[in-house]
C-alpha cells in the first residue's frame, strides 16, 4: 500500500517495520491501524514522501537534521542513525529532526542503539491533546519519550511512555464496560476531572502522568523537539488525523551514549542484570505475582505474536482490506 | 558549621549555597533543614570533605568524575561544570559522577547551563524508599531529575521532579490535620495502596508517580547515575539518615546542550517565550486563577523571600542553635 502511494521499496519497508514492531509488542494503538491514516495523508499531500532529507548542521555531538515533510518513520530512522554515527566518535550523539510526521512506537529509535551496544533516547512531539495543569484547552502534546538499555543475560530494559495518564482506548473501554474511570485520568470539557468516560470522550482531554509532573514532561519534550529544531510546537502542531493536506510540522530527537566511555560493556551489562533482578525479587504486594521491568512484557508478547501471529480486530481488517482494494493491493486476508 | 567540621571555605560556601537556594526557592525539604545530618555524616566519617575529586576518564562529549566520598554539593558543581565545558567543545556534554554524596536541589545544577545560555539536565540517585511497581519493599530512590531552559523576556523554565507521587513531608501534613490522602501516594506496610497517611508513615512507602511510568523513570535515573558510573545503586546505595559512618555511594548524572549549535540562541529564546505565553494563555478550568510553568512558583517564592526572608520552623531553629553551639559557631538568632 505505501509504495502505491508513492513510496519508495525501502522506505514502505522501513515504516511497515516500525508499524509490525508496535502490533508485535503489544501496542496495537501504534501499529497497522496507522496505515490508512498515513495513505490517506500521503495521497492529500500531507506527506511529502518524495522530500530529500539532510542534515542541516553537525557538530562533535550534535545534528539537526530537516525531513522537509518526508515520513516520520523514514525520518525518524535516519536521524537515529546519525546520533549513532555522533555517539560513535563522540561518546554521546544528540540530534534534533524538524519538518516531519508522525513516526510511530518510539521504543523503535531507542532499540536501534541496542545493536551498537549503547543506551537509546528517542522522543516527539504531537498534535495538541492535553492542557498544561490547570488549563481545559489542549496546548501540547501526548508527547512520548523511550530509553532503551543494553542487559546482559536478560533482556533490555526498554522505558516507552506516554506524558498523559492514560490512552485515549483505555477511555473508549470504560465506556463500553459501562465503568467509572479514575479521577486522575481525564477532564471534562469545562476542564475538571472527571470519572466519567462519557463527558471525557465529549470534548474532554487526557490529564498529564501525575499532575504536575507529567505536564512538565510533556513541555520539556516540545521544547527539545519542536522548539529546538525550528519546528512546530504547541498549538502550532497539526494533529495527524486532521488537515490531511497540510505539512504536520512534528520534530523529534534522538539521542545515543556510548557505555564503553563509562565502563567496559560487558561490566555494565552484569550490572543492569543485577538491578534487573533485584526489581524481580522485590515482595510483592497482595495479589502481585510477578514484578516486571520496562519493556519485559512487551518482550513477552513480541515473543507470542512472532509465533502466533498478530490479532486483527474485525473493523481494522476491514478498513485494511478496502485500502488494499483502493490500491490495488493483494490483501492477505 | 561547615568550615568547623572540616570543609575548605570554597567548599562550605558551595554547600552552603546549594541549601540556601532551594529554601530560597521554597524547597524547605532541601534547605538548611539537612544541614545538621550533613554535619553528622562529616563527624561521623561517613562523608570525606578532604578527598580529590577528580575526573576518572573524558571523551569529546563525556566524562567520569570520582568524588571520592567528598561532599555531594561539591561534586555537583565540579561534574556540572566539565558537562558545560564538554558542550562548549562539542554541542553536548554529559558527566558521571560516582562515589558521591546527597547533593541537594537537583535544579541548582541544571541552572548552571543558564548563565551560559546553554540547557541544563541534573539527576541524581538516592537511598531506596520505592518499591518497583507491584512490589512492597524499598529498592529504589525517589530519585529526582532537573532541567533548565533559558527564557527570553520570561524567566528560565525550570523542572525539578522526584520520580514519587509525593513527597512524605506532605502526608505527615495529612496525619496531622487528620485528613485522608489520595490512593495514589502511598501504599501500607503490606504493599497495598492506602489513603490513611498513618499507614503509610508506618513502614509505608511512597509510590512512584503515574504508577509504573514513575517507577520506570525512578529505575532510568538509577541505571543513568548509579549503573554506569560504577557507583552503587538501587539496595546498595546509603540513606542519608543511615550508616553515618559509611560513605552511601551516590551517583549522579550532569548534562549541557549548547543551543547555538541548533539555532541562534536570540531565536530560541523567543520561542521559549512564545510557549510559555501559549502555557499561560490556556483558558482555565473552573475556580483555577493562572497557570504556570515549570519553576515559576519557586520562582515567586525567591523573590518573595529575598526581600523578606526565609522562615525558619522553631524545631528547625533550636536544631541549627544546637549545633552552632557545640561546632563553637555564632548562631544569628
Amino acid at each position: 500500500c505505501l509504495v502505491k502511494v508513492g513510496l519508495s521499496q525501502e522506505d514502505a519497508r522501513t515504516t511497515a517495520d516500525n508499524l509490525i514492531f508496535a502490533n508485535l509488542r503489544g501496542v496495537d494503538s501504534h501499529g497497522v491501524i496507522r496505515l490508512k491514516i498515513y495513505a490517506d495523508r500521503l495521497r492529500a499531500g500531507g506527506i511529502d514522501c518524495r522530500a530529500r532529507l539532510g542534515v542541516v548542521s553537525q557538530g562533535a555531538a550534535d545534528a539537526l537534521v530537516d525531513a522537509n515533510n518526508n515520513m516520520g518513520q523514514v525520518a525518524g530512522v535516519f536521524g537515529m542513525k546519525v546520533a549513532l554515527e555522533r555517539a560513535v566518535e563522540s561518546g554521546f550523539g544528540i540530534v534534533a529532526v524538524r519538518n516531519s510526521n508522525h513516526f510511530g512506537a518510539a521504543a523503535y529509535y531507542a532499540m536501534m542503539a541496542l545493536e551498537k551496544g549503547m543506551i537509546g533516547f528517542a522522543a516527539t512531539n504531537s498534535g495538541p491533546s492535553m492542557a498544561p495543569s490547570g488549563g481545559r484547552q489542549a496546548r501540547l502534546g501526548n508527547n512520548p519519550l523511550a530509553i532503551a538499555v543494553p542487559a546482559g543475560k536478560q533482556l533490555p530494559i526498554v522505558l516507552d511512555m506516554a506524558t498523559g495518564a492514560v490512552a485515549w482506548g483505555k477511555i473508549f473501554m470504560a465506556q463500553q464496560e459501562k465503568k467509572k474511570i479514575p479521577l486522575s485520568w481525564a477532564l471534562d470539557e469545562t476542564g475538571a476531572p472527571t470519572d466519567d468516560p462519557d463527558k471525557a470522550a465529549h470534548k474532554g482531554l487526557i490529564q498529564p502522568t501525575g499532575g504536575h509532573k507529567g505536564y512538565g514532561l510533556s513541555l520539556i519534550v516540545d521544547i527539545l523537539t519542536g522548539v529546538l529544531s525550528g519546528s512546530a510546537f504547541s498549538t502550532h502542531l497539526k494533529s495527524l488525523y486532521k488537515d490531511l493536506q497540510r505539512p504536520s510540522g512534528c520534530a523529534h530527537l534522538f539521542a545515543a551514549l556510548r557505555i564503553d566511555r563509562f565502563m567496559p560493556t560487558s561490566e555494565f551489562v552484569s550490572r543492569v542484570d543485577e538491578i534487573i533482578d533485584l526489581m524481580w525479587k522485590c515482595p510483592p504486594a497482595p495479589s502481585v505475582e510477578r514484578i516486571y521491568v520496562p519493556g519485559e512484557i512487551e518482550q513477552e508478547i513480541h515473543h507470542e505474536r512472532l509465533a502466533q501471529g498478530i490479532p486483527i480486530n474485525p473493523i481494522l481488517k476491514e478498513e485494511l482490506a478496502a485500502l488494499a482494494k483502493e490500491l490495488e493491493v493483494h490483501a492477505p486476508f
